[in-house]
Formats: structure tokens, C-alpha cells, sequence
């Protein structure tokens, strides 16, 4: 039976401020990448999502990020990679903690906004990211963007990777994400991001130009912050399942 | 063999700011209160002070805090104790991590500074710091002032306590602590803090009004970033080996 | 002709996280507590807020708080006086050249949250917000419960102080607010809420008890953040206009 | 008689954590770059700089930052400039409010570490400078490296540009310092500094080629946080004076 994973972010929550609805997506999702305080989250928080994801049997990953909290992880940062990888293991360690305290626990990484843009290129970041991996747990996968610098480097360094596809968001060419500055970068007729659903699943999507690209993606990211974003999550999930494709996490695969 | 453990809180820098003298402290101590990010310690300080205690082989504790980067973590703040226990196991957490990096491990929890104190008294921030330890792990000791709301709560919960206690400090005849505002709350003649710490070894201090007070301290707190710290915690321990005490550590005792 | 001035907490956001309906409350009062970044607020959401305020006659004044963004300024920090008066007048000082940017200007002081609850009976930190206004502009009025040591120490020194009363909330028969832990603290009944503004602007108000208390305010305090709180201060404003009530700010009175 | 400026990077503390000498150094310059919160600086550390300068007849300038606490404002941040404009703002209001405190008051600004060298080409960046200034007050001098896009920008929008100059580091052949990470990028010879500050003085440097580059410096940077610093600093002074050189603010040229 053929499989995906949904994953999204969620626990992106400060104090005070709470944004989209993440109690309607962990309904549809089977991994969720959790917010470990750089860019989003208090202690509580992310703990209340914790709680949240082990009660609907979603599997918890951490989302670490620059440490911007003033500006959502979305600026790149230039950190030394050694101050960036020390920065990643702590993110994912306060994780782990709030994590085992709720009964379950972190199993696989996914970097947020600016670094997860940046390590599609920038090597000292990239390794950075890989190596804050091998210092907390070599087994955790690291869900990447296709054709990146670190899919690369995680992979010789034998951690496993898990390509991440968009089904809302237009691709270049050469399996980049068309940058959101330009007109045609989000998709929003839910018929079409439905059907790329389905194309992910069969190991590829079109690129703007009309290329089929493969990128063998095992997970696919949900939105839950955005208008309609849980009523599309709905649509795909069904989608998914009318088409016989079953929705499970990637750690166990 | 009589024995006692020796401890001191270090990695409290920032960035660009270094106090005390870490490297000297470590050859005297037996255990290393370190700070985990929430009155003082950055990502990576607090990795290299796990790398440094590993090497000199001294055991790694947390020493976690309010969160009071601004104030060294010396102002209470009247936080839900909810709130406080996330904070807690989100700082011990990090640490954890971070020491895991390095190949060690975090093996106790000494609260700190304005923390510390308030939970003498202080009942929901007491079960707060219980509360954190049994989310963490309740096999880690919890290092404690005599005669505290917090070593009831604690060994109510099956926590070990470790009573804590200070050879250059002064009692009061209840077991507290002589505010630092009084005139002889700090003892600085280096022979006679030498001769308390002996006593503290046979487990007691005499009060300021000459009352012996028994408290089984397990642990005694050396400084590390006062002028002549690490000189007189050289003298102690070297005292304390003529006087046939070993310094050990108290975690597997 | 009666007057009286309706004031709200505006720019209470931070980066991605946004509360209440700040354009929808502006329409509706007539001073503007503008978020100075102690509880709430970046330069970014405090500089636009004093654009919105300028943009409808809106006078803005500063909203200092403890400096506690993890906990909105909800919670008392035992931070030293001297320390205390620093930070206001850092918040202050921000929001000054925030305003300036746009044409405005700061015209009073109103502190927020845990820190507005403490200079009720807090003699230091009361002290403190008063030393804070003298070292800004001793011109400034300065907003605050009635009968309150902040309110005796700014008279004592010289700086004007103007009472604020909440149409909705219960009052104790000292004239103190009923804490919001307790089930009659706050009044959701319209027509009640509005009674009680007209009240308010007579000069008093009733307690809990029945009894009358004349409490002089100078200002109201309008809700902006939650459900029904923009429908709520129109219906007040509407009542308070057909009354013969004319709402304008305190400062030019 | 011929004249120049000597400033100083002060106040470059926070909470617990104290750096270089800043009493020492106050005697030497003209000028302090007073850290504003954005790199270093809490609010009673900045007023108590703001103190000691207007003590000792030092004019005040605001030394803002990329805001990152963390990396000291070591770190490039990608920030929109927007939003970088409007922390500048507040960065130079807090101190505004700050220094009036203490009777004294911000008379220019010098943007500090990856800010002041990514405004050298950076072009949104710079002109973030440029407007945060003119919306302080446009009569404010900016300090500038030379031949910088943020001297172009600034001196068309009509700000005063005050160049740069520094003594004890290398040039390169246009005008640029040569790298820290380069072996000789640092000049440790205080003889041949001595010599390179009257130079300076003279309106040029030596290039590392020998190439003389006339760069009109007004002001020169003395550093007061590394070892031996305040005894170069003063063997500048005493150079200058010697030459007939007088030492004065560049604000009221």
C-alpha cells in the first residue's frame, strides 16, 4: 500500500499571542513539527503541544530554528556554524524534556523558515545542522528539501534523510520552491494542490515550466495558519485516502 | 572514609562576558552546578562548560533558574508555578543535551539564586522544582537548603534531597542564611571558613548566636567569581584531605 | 459641559502574534496606551500604532510594564527600584522616538499589567514610576487607581496624576478592584456596564457592597481584545454622548 | 590649530557581565558610543555610562545594533529595512530618554559591528541608517566608514557624514579595513599606531600596499576593551597633544 506522511508546524504560539488552529490540524496530520522556542514557543506551550500530539497519536519532531523569536526564524542569521549547531542541539533538547514529560518524545528534526532556506545551499549552516543531529541522536531523520546541500552532507554522514514536498507551492526547475516575492509561488485552487497531492505521492511534482521532476518525497507539509488551511488539509487527507494511499509517519518506515 | 561533596555554579557568562575562572574552580570541585541558559549561559558556553567538566572529570548538575537573563536570575518573580515547572524542565532539558554532546550527562539539579531562596518558603514554586525533577527524571538528586519547604516536598515526592551548605556564610539559629545586607552575613577570614567546613563534614555549622545547628549538609558551595574564591577553595579542599575527608561527588553515594 | 477621557491598551502584539482589533477600538477612544516592548511590542507594531493613533486624533501615551515579554507583564518582578526607573524610562524613551517618527507624541504615563496592580500598595516601585516620569518630563500626567501609594508619591512630587476607573469591573468597598479570580469581578451585562460609565464620569462608583465610592476619575478604561469589547466601548461612547458627555483627552484639561 | 575627535565604544556591559575599563578610557576621547540595548547595555547600565560621560565632559552618541543580544551585534541579520529602521529608532529613543536622565543628551550616532561594516555596500541597509536618523533628528552627524554606500546615501539625503578612521588597523588599496581573520589585519606596534594617528590626523592612511588613501577622517576609534588599550589610548593622546593636535567633538565643528 502506498504511504505519506502529512507533517506541520505547530506550537508557533508566544505567551500572549496564538496564531491559526492547531488542535483542527493535528486531526489530519501524522507528524508535527514543534516549535522549540528560536523562533516560536514558551516552555508551556510547547509542552500543551506535546500533550496535544500524544493525544492524537501524532509523532512529535522538533523545528528549531535561528534564534529570532523578534522575527519568527524568517531572517537569516549569520552565526558561526559551531554557535549554530550548539544552538540546534539546545533547541532540540528543551524539546525532548517538555516532550518526555507529556509521555512521548522527539523523533526526527525539521529546520525552520530562514535556515531551512539557507541549508538548501549554505554549507557551513548545512553542516551545522547535521551535525546538531549526530550530537544529540544519530537516528533521528532530518526532513530536508530535495536537491539540497543538506540532504547531501546529512547523507554522508549517514543520517537519514526525508525529502519535504509542497503541493501548494510552485517549483522551479530544478526542484527549488518559486520564491513567495512572485505572483505564481502559492497555489490556491484546492482542486490543483489536491491533484499535486496525489503526484507527490507517485514520487514527483511539475515544475512551473511544465518539467516533471522526481523528487521521492516521503512527507508532505499542511498548513494550519493560514484562511481555508484546515478545511484544504481535510481535502487532501481524503483525497489521499479515496485514493487509496494510506497517511503514516516516516519514522517506523 | 568520611566524605563530602564540594560544588560550585559555573558557565555563568554570556556571550561576550566571562566572570570568574572556571578552569580553576574545576580542579577543586566534585560537582559543577552549571548554568542552563536561564539567569546566565548561552548555547554554547554551556557546551563548553560540559566539555570542560568532563575533562577534569567533575559529575554536571543543572542549576536552573527563573527565567532573568536581565537580572542574574536574583529578582523573584511571581510566576504560576505551572509555568515555572515548564520553564525548569525546558532549561534542564537543554542542558541535558548539550552535556550529552560532550559525553556526559546532567546527574542532579541545584535551583539558583532568587529561586533557590524563595523556595525555603515559598510553597507553589517549591512543588514547582519537585514537580520538574519527577517530569525529568526522579531519580536525580535535588540539591537543597536545610530545613526547607522544598527538602519536605521533595522527599514527600521521593526525591533525594542533598542538603546544601555554606563555610563562608553565617546561620541564623533557625538554619537560614544571614542576608547578605547584614554585616556579618559573609565570613572572610579564610582559617575560620576552613575550620567550618570541617564542621560541616561532621554535620553541623554554629549559628551566629554560637547555637550548633545540625544540619547534614552533604554538599558544601565553593565560589569561583569572588577575588581570592579560587584560592580559598583550595585551602578548603586541601584542609579537608589532611583532615582524612574525601571529595566525592554525591550522586552515588 | 461633563467630559470625560476613554483610554485602551493598543500595540499589545509581537512579531507574528497579534491580538485584538487596535483599528476598530481607535474610532473609540480618545488616548492611546501605546505597548513600549516591556510586556508586548516590537519598534516595528509600536511605531505602526502610533501612526494608527495619530492617523484618528488618538492621543498616545506610554504603557510601560515590568520587563517580562515571556509572561506579558502579567507577573510581579522583584527587580530593585533603581533598576525598575531605568527600565521605564528606557520604555518611555523608545516609544518617544517611535512616536516622533510618525508626528505624534508621548503626553502621559499609564504603567501596565502586574506593575499597575503593584503600586497600589508597593512603596518602592511606586517610587520608582514617579522617579521615572520626573527623569522623562515632570509634565507628564501620570494614570492610576485611585487611592493608591503611586497615586500619593507622583502628588508629593509634583507630577499630576489622573484616576482611572473600569466601567466593567467590580470594586471592593476600599475601592480597590475585585480580583479577576473571584466569579463577580468582572461585569458582562451591557446595559450594567454602560450605567455604571455615566456613573463614573458623576464621579463615582458603587462596590460590590453597595456602597458609593467617589473616586473622581479623570479616565476610563476601555477593553480592545475581547469578544464583544469594540461593540462594548461603542455602545459606552454612544451612551456617553447622548448624556451631554463629551469624550476628550485629560491631557490638555 | 588642528583638531580631531577621539571615540570610545562604552557601556558594552549587561547585568552581571562587565568588559574592558570604561572609567580609564572616559579620560582619553571625546566621543562614547554608548551601547543601546541592541548588542549590549541594559537600561542602568546605559544610564550609568551616559553618567560617567557627562562627568567627565564626554559627548554622548547612540551606538545602535542588529538586534542580537546573543552575538554581541557580531552577526549579519538579514532583517527587512523596514523593520531595521524602526529598531534603530528605538534603540537611539531609549538612550535619548536615558542620557536626558542624566542631564546630558545624544548628539550622533555610530552604528556598531556587522551593522557598521554591512553598511559599507549593503544598500537597504544603509539607507535603513540614513532614515532612522532623519527621523530622530536629521541635524545628527553619522559616523561612516569611508568611502562607504552609507556616507553616499547619507550625504544625499543631506546628513552629515563624519568619517572614520582607525590607527591600529590595516587599510586595504580602496579604502577598506583589511579582515580580522588576515594575519596582519591588527597593528600591535603602538609606536607605528602612534605614527598612524597623526597621519590620520593629516587626512590619510598607508594602504598594507603603501598606497596613500585620503580618506578626511574626522574622528579616530580608540578601543578600551582589550588588553594594553587605555595605555595606547593614552599614547595617542599625549601624541597628538605633543603635535599640537587638539582633541575635541567633532558635533560643534
Amino acid at each position: 500500500m502506498r504511504s505519506i506522511d502529512l507533517n506541520s508546524d505547530v506550537g508557533e504560539f508566544s505567551g500572549q499571542w496564538v496564531v491559526g488552529d492547531d488542535d483542527a490540524i493535528f486531526a489530519h496530520i501524522s507528524s508535527a513539527n514543534v516549535a522549540c522556542g528560536g523562533h516560536a514557543g514558551d516552555p508551556t506551550i510547547i509542552r500543551a503541544t506535546c500533550r496535544a500530539a500524544a493525544g492524537q497519536g501524532v509523532i512529535v519532531g522538533a523545528h528549531p530554528s535561528y534564534r529570532d523569536l523578534a522575527g519568527f526564524g524568517r531572517r537569516f542569521i549569520d552565526v558561526p556554524a559551531v554557535e549554530l549547531a550548539d544552538e540546534l542541539i539546545a533547541q532540540i533538547g528543551l524539546l525532548q524534556a517538555l516532550a518526555h514529560a507529556e509521555g512521548t518524545s522527539v523523533r526526527y528534526v525539521k529546520p525552520h523558515g530562514a535556515l531551512y532556506n539557507a541549508i538548501v545551499s549554505h554549507r557551513p549552516h548545512a553542516q551545522a545542522v547535521v551535525d546538531a543531529i549526530r550530537a544529540v541522536d544519530p537516528a533521528f531523520p532530518l526532513v530536508v528539501p530535495p536537491f539540497s546541500e543538506v540532504q547531501r552532507r546529512a547523507e554522508d554522514a549517514g543520517v537519514r534523510t526525508v525529502v519535504e514536498a509542497f503541493a501548494d507551492r510552485a517549483y522551479t526547475r530544478d526542484g527549488g520552491l518559486v520564491p513567495r516575492t512572485e505572483p505564481d509561488a502559492v497555489i490556491h485552487d484546492s482542486a490543483l494542490v489536491v491533484e499535486r497531492a496525489l503526484r507527490i505521492v507517485d514520487g514527483h511534482v511539475l515544475a512551473i515550466d511544465g518539467t516533471r521532476i522526481d523528487i521521492g518525497a516521503e512527507t508532505l507539509c499542511l498548513h494550519g495558519d493560514t484562511p481555508g488551511a484546515v478545511e484544504l488539509s481535510a481535502s487532501i487527507e481524503r483525497a489521499l485516502h479515496e485514493a487509496g494511499v494510506e497517511t503514516r509517519s516516516f519514522v517506523d518506515r
